[in-house]
């Protein structure tokens, strides 16, 4: 007697590859019948051909449908909600932008003054919705009656603040997604975090498409990712190839001298494909160590 | 004697040119002399070599600065922040559909057969920050078992929803918008308004760059406003002239059969151009009157 199994049910054939009988599983198929063997490759043809039959086409596309759904349900890692975090942050950025152009142009027939004196917009942001234009203008040392901005109507100003207050909204969403990003890190991937942090960590992930493939890149790959257009121009035309990628952002990275930035990308990328590794393959926490071998290593090469 | 005015006051000439005084402003001028005439052509010369002296030149600077400033202060019309305000619904259009679709990818992941069976961004949004998963796939029919979206965890669920609760706010921001620009537009321009409705109305302004710009441009160029890439296409390659621009969006416009879509653009164009008109020189309000005659004329021609 041969066992059959497939997603429809356990098959079982007589010598002849005849079918006898259905049942659910492999378990209940072998407590029902003694001595059963898988079917030979010499008897595949047969048994396949008997499963081509119509009434097996129904069970056998639902069945699929199920199976092919719980794995699709089974297949989210950690890894897919922080890349759709880290994207929400990249295009948060972009709205905000889009956002605060206008808001800046808005306010500015009200109280340009104030307005020209700030340029870090989240600052910005935060003190108009906060103070009045009194407040600010003294903020900058004019008084009110030398503003070229207009009186505005209280229901004009509110407006305006309203769409400040949105923007506001959007920065702290921001911050709250970055701890969201951490969090996920901290058990999904803790070396990288450590040493790339939750932003640029996330976005290498992000890059790489999963912490998986992350790990499979050499250091070098590592330390270009981001800069990819930069260094096809290279392949191609010959052109000076990129140092950098994403890595330039890395405190340690960005806060060397401009002839020391590769040097330092290097060595960063190289402590994070290590960390990778590790993280995919579920080792111990070693980036605490990585990290103070990275900080000698580039603080040394400054010397 | 003589007198002449200027940003820094006032003063007066004997008569053979030379400076006797200098006072506040003319009034002060004739109380203390009399038989005070302007300048003659012929003494301007010797008038202006004398305020050439740079003791004047502090005064002069500092009186130009403080009227410019004034002017500027008073130039805002409700104009300005009516174009501002629409375009910062354009703006928040263009936000919103960059967030809503990190949103949509982010949350199929936790449901993908609800977010597949709603194609308005604005319901979908509205719902699922306020149904629960069990509740959205009733709706289309599906068991909880059946979805091919993973349990998520409840942190994970509250950060999608989160972001989804800011584009759900900015929706709401952009109808508070509208609203204003109404109230605006019903003070300043309650013709226009009553033709075109708040956003096109707003938006044709805001095209033309005023409302005086737009009273003074013939019908024939407000029915293409909005449409300025494909005119110059037709003038320069001789493709198909362009039959309406913003206006097709005008709810008796974009209602036509597509063959009857010029000429209604075109009689909308036409009042739209008379209301604009009356509304720039503060004439009554006759919209309801154009607006009867538009309506007749549109379905007289369907018939």
């Amino acid at each position: 007697m041969y066992v059959y199994e497939s997603i429809i049910g356990t098959f079982v054939f007589d010598a002849s590859f005849k079918m006898v009988d259905q049942l659910k599983d492999k378990k209940s198929a072998s407590e029902k019948y003694s001595g059963l063997t898988d079917v030979p490759e010499s008897g595949l043809h047969h048994v396949l051909a008997q499963l081509k039959d119509r009434r097996y086409y129904k069970d056998f596309h639902q069945n699929n449908l199920r199976f092919t759904k719980r794995d699709i349900r089974a297949s989210l890692k950690p890894d897919h909600l922080m890349i759709q975090a880290i994207r929400a942050i990249e295009e948060s950025d972009r709205a905000i932008s889009l956002l605060i152009k206008r808001v800046r142009e808005w306010y500015e027939l009200y109280n340009p003054e104030f307005s020209r004196s700030i340029h870090d917009h989240r600052g910005f942001v935060g003190l108009i919705i906060r103070k009045s234009k009194d407040e600010l203008l003294a903020e900058v040392g004019i008084a009110e009656e030398e503003s070229m901005g207009a009186a505005l109507e209280k229901k004009d100003i509110d407006m305006i603040l309203s769409h400040a207050k949105h923007i506001d909204a959007l920065y702290k969403e921001k911050d709250n997604t970055v701890d969201y990003i951490d969090d996920i890190m901290k058990s999904s991937c803790p070396n990288i975090l450590k040493i790339a942090g939750a932003l640029i960590g996330s976005k290498l992930i992000e890059h790489a498409g999963s912490i998986k493939r992350l790990s499979e890149m050499p250091a070098s790959t590592i330390q270009l990712l981001g800069a990819e257009k930069a260094l096809f121009r290279h392949i191609k035309t010959g052109s000076r190839c990129p140092k950098y990628g994403l890595i330039i952002n890395h405190p340690l990275v960005s806060a060397q001298k401009q002839k020391d930035k590769g040097k330092a990308a290097r060595a960063v990328a190289d402590k994070l494909s290590i960390a990778a590794k590790v993280d995919y393959f579920k080792g111990e926490y070693i980036a605490d160590k990585l990290l103070e071998q990275l900080e000698k290593k580039i603080s040394g090469k400054k010397r």
